[in-house]
């Protein structure tokens, strides 16, 4: 199980935020995969690499810019990111061009999302 | 430095999204030590069940509804959380109540964030 890629489009997308209502389990182990490919500093800085660039997609020869890494270990990051179903792989000739998985991203994103009603109501709390 | 606490308001909310610009190291390493913290089904379960609780703010005794794990495992788990500056706790007579830190998710969430003119330029370039 633990070697089984996530599928890009299997529950990615149908998230509400944790501060709604508590996660079930299935909804959290799938979460907990996809936060534990963030959970490395040259992944994180290779995944907005290939984020920031334009249209959200860069040829992996463009990846590796600013991230003192082998190429071995950047091949093995981003096919861990991969795997997790935070970006997608495609061959052009000669290169592997990566692109970012908006509706992942954006499913963590919302996930975590603390809404201004929330933090008010934790302040007022308070 | 890896045992070292994430103090709460460091560097936890001045984040761009990763979609406007690559990550620097430093920011890097301080976010990912936060997903790490949230790699795990049971952390984000006792994570969702604090923050859905009414306030975002719930008694130790009242975390553990769902999660089916012992009370030593919970308190390590919400030590984890509470490290990485997600979560802030208090003892109040014989319980100790746990917060979220809503600041602290918001940056990840804002991290993660996809806004739509981005993602459009994703499906534009494919």
């Amino acid at each position: 199980m633990s070697n089984q890629s996530i599928q890009p489009d299997a529950a990615c997308c149908l998230v509400e935020p944790l501060v709604r209502e508590p996660l079930d389990a299935p909804t959290a182990a799938d979460m907990a995969a996809r936060f534990k490919a963030l959970a490395d500093p040259v992944r994180l800085q290779l995944l907005s690499s290939v984020a920031s660039h334009a249209g959200g997609e860069a040829c992996v020869c463009d990846i590796s810019a600013g991230v003192e890494v082998s190429q071995p270990t950047i091949s093995h990051h981003l096919k861990v990111l991969r795997d997790a179903g935070l970006l997608t792989s495609q061959r052009r000739a000669s290169w592997v061009y990566y692109a970012v998985v908006p509706e992942a991203l954006n499913a963590l994103s919302t996930l975590l999302s603390v809404h201004a009603d929330a933090a008010t109501a934790v302040e007022a709390s308070a």
